[in-house]
């Protein structure tokens, strides 16, 4: 994610500036190995967020680390650019992995002419430095379905083959709608295109509160690829998206349904367990000057909220289907817990 | 109320600029005369608006006509200034009665070298185009207790001598936590401002919860100007102040008494049929640029949710004691319902 300021157009996303594909066997671009990247996000991001949790769900935490950058986006050459610092846990301001004090630093490695933008989450190769990709849906896929010996034994089948079309089908709606008509919303520069942008995101969340009304999950019984990529814009509507982006039509909390399903997989390990709320509402409140110039963090709704029983288990399903729930958290990645 | 940009200190109210006492009797500064005055207002304002209200309740629709500018402010001279606008019903951009622009026109004619704030209410002289008054608490109180004569037959007492210590006391509470610790988190400078004021904001509003959980009105068995003081807030909160303002901890909606209070009072006549909700939302978002520079108007929630069933009659109580509910609201000064 890189927009802070209040385009002139309505949000479009910038294609991914690198997606080499990393698969077991490296019959594509590049092999998975364990050790040989490192993955850099930022906590806030709902994009990087999809990557985090598919990883925990895969159990790779030991194949690829995990470096995590400041809320607070650092002003580089005039343009907001994730950084490491002391603030958040890298001493000296530099991962300690990688060496760099920015992100973009990996772009210019594996690009010196790299002048596009820079986005969160970047798979990076520590030997070389080098970027490898910041294709967040397609990492999270490759994870889920291409890391074959690296992925921990009893890791869930996020992308099961008889599945994909409706996963995709539903993924591209809730993308267009909600992950990205979020920003849409927010970032509207007028008030045609926030109406347009508003209307689809509840819109969408009816429709989706109809969905899970009768089934535990997006698609199928278990959790899927479906369910990791809605989670994140659902765990940060109440906190930002409802006030700082205008979605107020109705908070996630007025959902029954989508509540419930939300505070379900809140509640699943690999789920709530990569969720900072500070570092969400920090983020967003303090990088968006062109919609909060005074940059005050709103205090959001009592995040404890989220530890309140689901009773989703009666709908049926298991989250994992034949396999097991991820172990805990390692130590060094651990968030805190709703407090 | 005046401010629309980021202050560099917390809110401050000015202290009214003209304030002549009205009462039935002239004993003070001014005689109260049917036809005599006019109250210009805009319904967002909530300082106006519990002027509106007393004066409904009060039946003094006949005795004192009212004059509705438009919810967006002109910069007049580098201020922004109340205008009367042929958006908003005024032929020609001049209130028909009083043949101004704006209200600070009134403000001249009563001191030509007056250079400082405008706000509403403002009552003025007819005759003379004369301010009389911008004094929103005095005014409200003088309606509800001095304007004998002029009061409708049946109209309640809004201040019985025997509560006015708890009524007052009441007051300086929501007024400083609320009615204007909205404002001190909305223009705060700083998150250390914005944290201590958004702390008092829901506070003093568990205060209320709890207060309302037992009885059905703030002060007494009946209605009184606490609650009069009281709701104009309320009723903004949830579509202004809960984003706009990042009083976002919880909406009114979420405390069952309070929110059921405040809708008992919306479908009490004087109360409900003085809101408008698209001047409060146009308002508060277009006008405020200092923290929402691109104006677009949030949508905020489904306005029906204020004719839903509050059960409060349980209680006990009876919104006007040995009085009678005010009778319709006059041709002219109609507002549209929730829709």
């Amino acid at each position: 994610m890189r927009a802070n300021e209040v385009p002139t157009e309505e949000i479009r996303r910038d294609p991914a500036a690198f997606a080499d594909r990393v698969t077991a066997d490296g019959r594509l671009d590049r092999r998975a190995e364990a050790g040989r990247y490192r993955l850099v996000v930022n906590r806030a991001c709902p994009w990087a967020h999809r990557v985090v949790i598919t990883r925990r769900l895969m159990g790779l935490e030991r194949a690829v680390s995990l470096a995590v950058t400041d809320p607070r986006q650092e002003i580089i050459g005039g343009e907001p650019h994730w950084v490491f610092t002391e603030e958040t846990g890298s001493p000296g301001g530099l991962d300690p992995v990688l060496g760099i004090h920015a992100l973009r630093e990996a772009y210019l490695a594996r690009d010196p002419g790299y002048t596009g933008g820079v986005s969160v989450p970047g798979l990076v190769d520590v030997e070389s430095g080098h970027l490898v990709s910041n294709d967040y849906d397609r990492l999270a896929l490759d994870m889920a379905t291409e890391w074959g010996g690296l992925v921990r034994d009893g890791a869930p089948d996020l992308y099961p083959e008889p599945l994909r079309e409706e996963i995709d089908a539903v993924g591209a709606e809730v993308y267009r709608d909600l992950n990205n008509g979020v920003y849409r919303a927010g970032f509207a520069p007028d008030q045609e295109h926030y109406d347009a942008a508003v209307g689809a995101v509840f819109d969408r969340l009816d429709a989706l509160e109809e969905r899970l009304s009768g089934q535990r999950y997006l698609v199928g019984d278990t959790v899927t690829m479906a369910d990791v990529r809605l989670f994140p814009t659902l765990v940060r509507f109440d906190p930002v998206y409802h006030g700082h982006f205008k979605c107020n039509v109705r908070k996630l909390s007025e959902y029954p349904a989508l509540w419930a399903y939300a505070r379900d997989l809140f509640q699943t390990p690999g789920f709530g367990d990569t969720v900072e709320f500070d570092h969400i509402r920090v983020h967003y409140y303090w990088v968006h000057t062109g919609i909060n110039p005074t940059r005050v963090v709103a205090r959001g709704p009592d995040p404890r909220g989220w530890l309140a029983p689901h009773d989703r288990a009666a709908l049926g399903g298991t989250p994992f289907g034949t396999g097991t729930a991820p172990g805990p958290v390692p130590a060094g990645e651990r968030v805190p817990a709703p407090a």
